[in-house]
């Protein structure tokens, strides 16, 4: 699956680049020299703006003229904005973002809007928490609505502005977020109210950074950020047709799996807690709870995770989680590792009943929601400004409490697999390989026999190979079938009653992946069922080649992951191509496809250190717009290379693979690798016949055979 | 020449990254990830320490020992000290940084101090600003001085800890500047002194960056920074043994060379001053006002530029320069262009009186003093403070005018060379080839037949066949002349009384560079006059690998140069090799032979583009401690590459070589090589005979023959 940017922090604070510089002999040579970042990540919210106007058009006159004419009322937004001025509300605009209280990465893994702009975040939320959809009627993975007692806009980025001109009707104005001249809802909103506005928004919605930039935005033009705790003004509207929220039973994640029991787990997160200064954390990061507790859960789609928070302190726990889907062999697991349950509803009592006994919390701002933090900090203030309270703190330490900002210690040790985590990323990618086989040989086939075989069908039969393999639970994202142009649209989704059907002359882009018990695949082959032109091949080769430089290199420890992204970019640059997303993303242990905090990329502000352990996600791609796409995918390992040498003491880090299966070798142009390049493609495949040929046999082993047969060098 | 790392503001932000993890397995799992810079810039008085500890003890006991046995009575630190007291002194304790007023690089072109630490900053410096080496007898070119009422310390990097060791008395105490524990100056200061120090420092010697954070810095334990405007203490007791000023002439860089003429040079900078909304623009940085000026000075060894200040105003400029070096054609040359000379000791008047005026300068923190910055903030208070000044303002702006602090244009306008400064540097390279090419064919000889033949001999030699070509100005750097294990001391400076004799047996080391009237010059090559062995030729190939790969990058505009670092380490990183300094320096043309603001680096701060008319030098390297090194350095130009496509309508950039001079072919394991790199390697060496042959004759043409015939493929 195409990788997403982590941004660091650090980020938030560069400016803009024009990457061209005028011609013109003087005047170019004056331009100043902004030191900056390549691409520049974008939120639609605080997201930088391609040009500064003051004109906040978004639709054409063409657009508006017709808006006018059809305009309709909608009763959601009437309904929304009665409950603006209800008591203890008082708003004059209210947010709605793509969130849900946890999901929160979506400032952090930035939506990103390059020029085309399609590496886009597409984590997943349970139907009930899709607050957007509903009250806009748009249905894309990304977009924040903004409505005022007039006016209502939706944010979203270039893949779906087609879809969203589609779906919004006349009472709301798309806002192409990215496009010049089009500003960010959080411009927007302080543009067009009245000065000393009232902009209210669910504060478990919001990432304490992302409600203080917002807030600071809105600052400017006089504006206050209103936070309202005690109800959603869309769940309000949405009444009894709103889907329940999810319930499913939550399942032990088996030791043999995650490798290290819960004890050991809180025993080092306890250590890291008062290594911090702290005496307790707040985790809302759903992967990170199931991690840490060895749970697992399905409120989620593709992501095998329960809706949850979890508060550790040194000598006590609590989960917040519905009770119903807590049976009682994970209530046994829970209470042998000390952990107490609590009501999902409570955890701003017990925020508040912490700050109260003086409790340091560790909290991380950019995936923590502004509701559990504002509420601690608020309490902080609360009790120590009442002299009998005092005292408490002085048992945790001389200082009042106010909260220690830093990112999640669970982040890191997640992304560090142990080696019972590695072994389940290994066998689940062989069983995923065989898999695999079986569907690709039967595609091979069906493509010239079924002229009727759309994407769709194809995802839904490769769906059916995947889930007869053991401990198969659930695909690890949408699954991404491309025929022709629709492969260069990279985060393509086929959708039943609009996909194309798979054309046997065309190039055909696989990116899928699975949730088996013991692991999380991630895998993109790209393929050609006849004759591949010319072109289709030397650009499948050299993003080939950037693939086995990825895959070869070795680097010293402390390397971030950029460093290592032009590799796989150099063969393409050569003649003068590119593709537009990461190189790798992190990918969970059986948890979520997409996990930090390290990454491959172009955007230059991770400084995560790739580190042993890691696993990483190698795709590099190319794509022809309206024409074809290509990407080859693997999962690496992060592991210590034996290197002859270790200049300055460092450790030497390289990959080992975790995915094998065939790359077609009939799109390569062997005359444009060198002998090492075809020595690694050989040797490739004769390890994916040594390991996936023993779970096949008859004519799927028969088609893996003729699959991984060497190439000879020219 | 081996190059330094321009880091950006944003750098200073960053925080202190260990690189290593604890293996403890849970510990390790739970280390907090700092979202960091890989290796730390450091600079003396601020820069990170590899550890928080509050013992200042840099010397061993048995240097104390050592120390308290042979006190001395130091002469000159009691003559400072006894400045403390002074009225309009008053202080406790006296910074001496390395800087003169205007070379203020060093904040800016960081001085790193890596684990072992030879990449460090040597521009260079007239000898009566050698203000530090005067005081404390310490001679290298980095360090910082403080000296408080009873306690004197001296900071500097791994390179200079002996010679430091050596020249240093007693009553100072050596500070190990990156070693573990080992306080910064600032932290040191601001511990040493009683709660309420006043630490004076010369404003002139200081950015106003640097001084802006040193004043935090202290601030923290209540300490004060005093700027002593009207007296350097040094000076007051170098007194009449202090050397002149330098008074050369300076002479005019002829269009010719220079290609844009002074009239429009500044015709650019007033659009750049008032696009960036001032009215004025203050210039300190000397090879700024060479290049705008189209002067050339020769007060500054190495570096064609005089001591002067720059003011341009929309309606007029003056040049700050000792009236002494101004001929009369200098004049005319000055007065055409509409710039008048001023004293330049009248500096902060000026400025005084531009604020009187109203003008809104623009001005580059990070390397403008502290001095003229602190003036020009304190002169519009005063003005504006006074209402009958008030209507000035109105001029030029309608607020009062603060200052706008951003990067200088110039330095961008700079590096971009025009079609004839990028002539002349491709003229200049190829008479310097031809110097090389005498000496290489002299020194093969020599180092046979003459045992006593030194390191600094052979330096003194290249001086000679390079001062007789045309054009020739003097060196661009003191030669890095370097035999065996010195070859593996990175800025190694041989000096007659210690350099070693040039071994016929060992590896040889030459870096070096020339100033000529049209360009700068600056070549690495390493060669053995015998047999080298097979680890010699294993590492001399990978660094060669890695200089051909950033030769052929072929890269999107808009890249920073960290991105393309990598591809010049991969060769080496595969079998655990590196090298601790960057691969890439900007270079002036007949200007400093490292200009920013573009590098490559693995130091990831650096954001600037690489960009078309860029001039970089491409120095991979490896160097085995006390046993060899290796360098192979060309000058490249950053040129449109013409690629077959363009991805996103971006243009593509690549590299065209100016440096053409044989690389040893004997030194080569062809084995590794692939059959591009052997193509690399025979074309490269076709273009230098085809180039430099003509230049020569005989026997010298001869060498060359011998040194560009093709390797054959294996």
């Amino acid at each position: 699956m195409t990788p997403l940017t982590l941004s660091s922090p650090s980020l938030n604070r560069l400016f803009f680049l024009t990457s061209r510089y005028s011609r013109s002999p003087f005047l170019r040579n004056f331009k100043f020299l902004p030191l900056i970042h390549r691409k520049l990540p974008h939120n639609h919210l605080l997201g930088a703006r391609c040009e500064a106007s003051s004109s906040f058009t978004a639709k054409s006159s063409k657009e508006i003229r017709k808006a006018r004419a059809e305009a309709v009322v909608d009763e959601k937004l009437t309904a929304l904005r009665q409950q603006f001025s209800k008591p203890g509300v008082g708003i004059d605009a209210y947010i709605i973002p793509s969130q849900d209280a946890h999901q929160l990465e979506i400032t952090h893994w930035d939506v990103i809007t390059d020029d085309s702009n399609e590496n886009v975040l597409s984590e997943f939320i349970a139907e009930c928490y899709a607050r957007r959809a509903f009250i806009s009627g748009f249905t894309g993975s990304a977009g924040t609505a903004v409505v005022t007692k007039d006016k209502a806009a939706l944010w979203t980025d270039g893949r779906y502005f087609l879809q969203a001109e589609k779906q919004l009707n006349s009472s709301w104005t798309l806002m192409r977020a990215g496009n010049p001249g089009v500003p960010t809802a959080s411009e927007w909103v302080a543009d067009v109210l009245a000065s000393g506005g009232r902009v209210g928004i669910d504060p478990f919605l919001f990432s304490a950074d992302a409600a203080e930039e917002l807030k600071e935005a809105i600052a400017k033009k006089n504006h206050e950020l209103v936070y309202l705790y005690n109800v959603n003004l869309v769940d309000e509207i949405w009444k009894d047709s709103r889907p329940k929220p999810p319930s499913k039973q939550i399942r032990i994640h088996d030791l043999k799996y995650a490798g290290v029991d819960v004890a050991s787990k809180l025993l080092s997160l306890r250590n890291a807690i008062m290594d911090a200064g702290a005496s307790a954390i707040v985790i809302s990061m759903l992967d990170e709870i199931a991690w840490v507790l060895n749970l697992r859960g399905s409120d989620v789609p593709h992501s095998p995770v329960m809706y949850s928070y979890l508060i550790v302190e040194v000598d006590q726990a609590q989960l917040f989680v519905d009770d119903s889907k807590v049976n009682e062999e994970v209530k046994d697991h829970l209470k042998n590792a000390g952990i107490e349950l609590r009501p999902y509803d409570s955890i701003l009592q017990e925020i508040d009943s912490l700050a109260a006994r003086g409790a340091q919390l560790l909290m991380d701002p950019s995936t923590l929601n502004v509701a559990i933090i504002s509420t601690y900090k608020s309490a902080c203030e609360k009790y120590s400004s009442k002299p009998e309270s005092k005292e408490k703190f002085t048992d945790v330490s001389s200082t009042k409490p106010s909260g220690i900002y830093m990112q999640s210690p669970i982040s890191w040790s997640k992304a560090i697999k142990n080696d019972a985590e590695l072994q389940g990323m290994k066998n689940s990618h062989l069983r995923d390989a065989a898999a695999l086989a079986h569907f690709w040989a039967w595609l091979e086939e069906e493509v010239h026999k079924n002229e009727n075989l759309t994407e769709v069908d194809v995802a839904d039969r490769l769906l059916e190979f995947r889930s007869v393999q053991d401990g198969f639970m659930d695909t690890s994202f949408d699954t991404i079938s491309g025929s022709g142009a629709n492969g260069a649209i990279i985060h393509y989704k086929p959708e039943p009653e609009s996909c194309s059907r798979v054309d046997p002359q065309k190039l055909f882009l696989l990116d899928s992946g699975a949730q088996y018990v013991d692991g999380t695949t991630d895998i993109t082959r790209t393929a050609h069922f006849s004759e591949p032109s010319a072109r289709e091949k030397e650009c499948f080769t050299r993003v080939l080649q950037g693939h086995i430089a990825l895959d070869q290199a070795v680097f010293p420890e402390g390397t971030p992951g950029f460093v290592l992204d032009g590799f796989a970019r150099s063969s393409l640059w050569k003649i003068g191509l590119d593709y537009r997303h990461g190189t790798g993303h992190g990918v969970g242990a059986a948890l979520n496809v997409h996990e930090g905090p390290q990454s491959i990329s172009f955007r230059y502000g991770n400084m995560t250190p790739i580190q042993s352990g890691m696993i990483v996600s190698n795709e590099p791609g190319y794509y022809e717009d309206h024409s074809f796409g290509i990407r080859i995918e693997n999962l690496l390992h992060v592991k210590d290379a034996e290197t002859p040498n270790r200049f300055g003491g460092a450790t030497y880090l390289g990959f080992e693979k975790l995915t094998f299966f065939p790359i077609q070798t009939k799109m390569v142009d062997v005359s444009l690798l060198s002998h090492a390049e075809i020595d690694w493609l050989n040797s490739y495949h004769a390890e994916v016949w040594e390991k996936v040929s023993p779970l096949l046999e008859g004519p799927t082993q028969q088609w893996l055979w003729n699959n991984t047969r060497p190439l000879a060098k020219p």
